[in-house]
């Protein structure tokens, strides 16, 4: 069968390291290419669940021919990955960057000059396909916010998130989603037996510090895209887990919402046909389990569940989502992403 | 030095191990007898990080004589441990009883009756100490309870909990809350690597699982006590850890409210000169880390934060409390009772 | 394509389910049946990282008809599986035994004369391939034994194993391995930050306890067929980890031997075109990794390594192996003994 | 009561804090400085188990007077603590080096003269104890030698490890051992779920690699000082826990050996009386169980078993030890010898 040479970007890294195992078992891509300045000349491993080592060397950046790949995903760090997917859409390959440069909410002017000017289309498939197909460069979403959006989107677009109400999610992620760089705070002894809530940001002049995270602007940008008017709380969490995120969220209703049937329907008509959405039936006698990291592991979906809360004057939902951070949170959408931008299969190649 | 003894039922969980293990290395009481009918015989080893095994053997229920004891701690199952704290009160033994059978939200009249009919206080002493000293029985809190209510008490005491707010809580616990007897779903292969909700309850006919928990009541009516109007959503999470607890809670503020300043003062005034609360400074350039896990480990300590949320159009407030929970959640927080019921000094034998 | 139907008894245990999962995935082989009485009327979940959840639901085994499927995996625990591979021989079909029930050094004469009376072949193909091809009835290995076996085969078809030479194994297995049934020594909390040996029996009559374990009969039994005449000291521990088992081996070597030219040559040698045994290159500047349970995980191989012992007088090796016990150590090992017992190409459907 | 002030320098690595915390928690010594350079300015937070954070913060080495305490332990990487123990014994103060640098096998001539030119006695109380008391200067040993060396000695002593016999031992560590600067292979996402043997290194000229490890030397020096003349292949583990070390040891023993007794009396014997070495009865019935990571978990004792191979034709002995590496295995061992150093009974302040 014919395949399309694709080339990776941050080669080595989690989520890089991800995109070389899924492309190596996809059955229409090939590898041209995968770069990693600091392991140039290494083997590229890309290991279990999805393959033997490839018969491939990590490549410097500046050494590969971008034009060589019909298509390249970018995962450098954040800042980083914009000059590079200029570089390349200069080159004619398209691009899909897995970093926060080109998302919404922190695309600047400058760099979609860059890039041709036009918009940037947000990779969330199952909530924005439309804009996807045949595209020339995709902004691959954040983690957390795949997780969070995927689980909020019909409530949304059903008009249920308005007046700004205040929508509360912790979620926690395992520690590959802060990548593989050297870091004091996530060697073993630091993480195991130990979780924590980060992402705030100390305040200036004696303020107490807020919490702030990279992917906010992104939620709130796609929020707003999807029609609501919502605040949102989010407080992310560090598991003592490799991969996988669980997001756990609070949603007041509208007075006289009937909670119950919202969880029994809404998710799951929104989702209807979607395959890599799995809305968790917690209604009847035989409930199934509830998202968790174990459910998802190595599988590019979203898991999602939701339930209605008990005991409260005023109608409220727990909705629950988990993914794997690298996969369905990165380089598993990524590949959805180019299946749709090539005109393949969308589910080609994507282990559910 | 003169000493209490007091004895252990239940002795074998981990609550109970905990006991044993701080009364060991507690310098005014002594370890008259440890009851744990399974592992009757064996050697009472209460290890690493408090004291060398113990010259005492495990005893039947049976056969030991509450009398021996002047105060005597039940960490007995709920549902079975009512019975034994009646039969220690009836010997003319002191009882805090660890389970949920006695505390708010759970104790019945009958089982008051059998206690002798007075009021049982709630042994959380940071907040109703008053009640506590000289007490013949005192109902251990649970362990979520004890961090969710010295979180949210300063708040609930300000009066800024009220008109039925919906505070949201996410809480996360190490494994070892869930006790030591076999099951499958706590195996070490189904907990590693995974992160789960749980405390929800299937619905009836048809109807979605609603999500409640056996702390439910007991916060819930705890908060009442603290003067507060406000609804409760808690969701609880199994860590890949064996031992803490973290919560990470959601308040709306009522218009107007000065969140900055709040978060500033309004728990450092709460708990100044509490030996067992620490509040975490989340302000100005040298802040503080949030409240973790290795924090407060083998610690019967509450450590807290509270820090306001940015980029809401309301005001609000993200607060953050961990414990250990089988010391200030569970055996510690037993022995602060303890102290105070037998007028010793209130953190003789714990560990800050 | 024409596929085999194939049924699994014992299907809700770690192996059974990785069975369910590897034949879901194998494009010749269809589930027929799945049978774990406990869990009966429960839809098979296969789970990641192989396939979706399945449209089956587990069957308890006296209701299967056991003639249905041209194979049956037997993955019942050990004692009760000889009956039920001796039932499936009678309906006529075909059997993979994955207890230790039929394995040399436990195959009782009775148990024999259930099977026909034929011997039974030993599934490790590396070692005794001619003896699987079309064979009816074949006991899978154990975990340990497929590991330690494939280090040490090549040492000893050198006949380097003689004089009964004291051959030290210590190996480390995840706690997959001990199964999914209810254990109090296996919970979380215990497992976790611990590390243990363990399969050692209290001696009688107050002499010590001594080191033994099933597989011991099981590896001594091959290591004679293989010609070697060692004593083999064999201490497994329980890792704080789900899956997978590193062997570490240390090999006194006869007089004159030249240690780092056999660490350079005999395992490659031996293992040449062997498809699912890796030989870890430790020589040169550019020397590879040992084995580890990473580089293994969710595939179907054993990774090996030898290294020469520096410092000693008398010449010795290192001799490591890592395997998945759930693959290469069990599921994915038995698919092996059955695509050649099928006549299939013996790596189809499995995870390299 | 009169105290010693004690100083540390390397305060902020793993041993450093944990030095940092026992002398908090000791009686007789007070904390005069803790000296780390990258800390600077920060408080020292000694943590759990053994005390709440001090009021003290951390200096820079260059800052500190050596001569304000009694007794400096210097826990600074290998290389560079000699330096820092030749200026403080200038400065007058006695040093416990918990280094490699002055431990049998590596101390130099050259650094020795710095000292003042005397033998540099090694601080492993149970076996070397008569040259501890009031000595100057003392070379800490290291975690894997602790426990091999305690499994070894009475062995050795009886005169039973001759004639070149070859000793193996399989050794895991917690991830501690390897200290806290930032590692990519000590990232949590690396070491959760694996295990791998280390210490392996390279060979030249296409030889292949050999294990080698900084232990080695240490333990053939003081295995010489015992009476032993035996061949020591030492392996040491990587273990997805946070500390503890197990070291499994199988040895030979000389034709008409009676292995039993010796499991059942040598260790018992040897150390009768010793406080900080725990012999585990491995005989009879009611058999102990081995030594275990969890056994030992901040404690300063070394757990010790020995029992009978069982299946072998020449007698042999499987011994295993198990130590937390950073108390038996540093930082108490380190307060113990500063005890005998300082005339303090042997056990102040040390956790048992």
């Amino acid at each position: 069968m014919h395949t399309v040479p694709v080339g990776v970007l941050g080669a080595s890294g989690y989520a890089g390291r991800e995109l070389c195992a899924l492309v190596a078992a996809h059955p229409q891509l090939t590898l041209a290419f995968a770069a990693a300045d600091r392991r140039r000349g290494e083997r590229v491993g890309v290991g279990p669940p999805y393959a033997a080592p490839l018969d491939l060397t990590f490549a410097a950046a500046d050494d590969v021919r971008l034009g060589d790949a019909a298509l390249v995903f970018s995962a450098l760090p954040h800042g980083a990955s914009a000059e590079w997917s200029a570089r390349a859409r200069a080159a004619g390959t398209r691009v899909v960057d897995l970093s926060s440069d080109l998302r919404p909410g922190h695309l600047s002017d400058a760099t979609r000059a860059t890039l041709g000017g036009a918009a940037v289309p947000y990779g969330l498939p199952e909530l924005f396909r439309a804009d996807l197909a045949g595209a020339d460069v995709v902004a691959n979403p954040g983690c957390y916010p795949t997780a969070i959006l995927v689980a909020l989107a019909p409530l949304a677009r059903a008009g249920l998130l308005t007046g700004g109400v205040l929508v509360s999610v912790a979620a926690a992620s395992g520690v590959t989603g802060a990548g593989n760089s050297p870091r004091a705070d996530l060697l073993f002894g630091e993480v195991a037996e130990d979780f924590r809530a980060y992402g705030h940001a100390a305040g200036g002049d004696g303020a107490p510090a807020a919490n702030v995270h990279r992917h906010l602007p992104e939620m709130r940008a796609a929020l707003t895209a999807l029609g609501a008017d919502a605040d949102l709380v989010f407080t992310p969490h560090l598991l003592p887990a490799a991969r996988g995120i669980l997001a756990t969220i609070t949603v007041p209703l509208p007075g006289g919402s009937d909670a119950p049937a919202l969880a029994r329907t809404l998710w799951r008509d929104a989702y209807a046909g979607e395959p890599f959405v799995e809305v968790a039936d917690a209604a009847g006698p035989a409930a199934e389990p509830l998202p968790t990291l174990a459910a998802v592991r190595h599988r590019n979906v979203v898991r999602v569940a939701a339930l209605p809360v008990a005991g409260v004057r005023r109608p409220a939902l727990l909705v629950t989502a988990a993914i794997d951070n690298l996969v369905k949170g990165a380089a598993g959408q990524a590949v959805q992403n180019a299946n749709l931008m090539l005109g393949l299969a969308e589910d080609a190649g994507l282990p559910r």
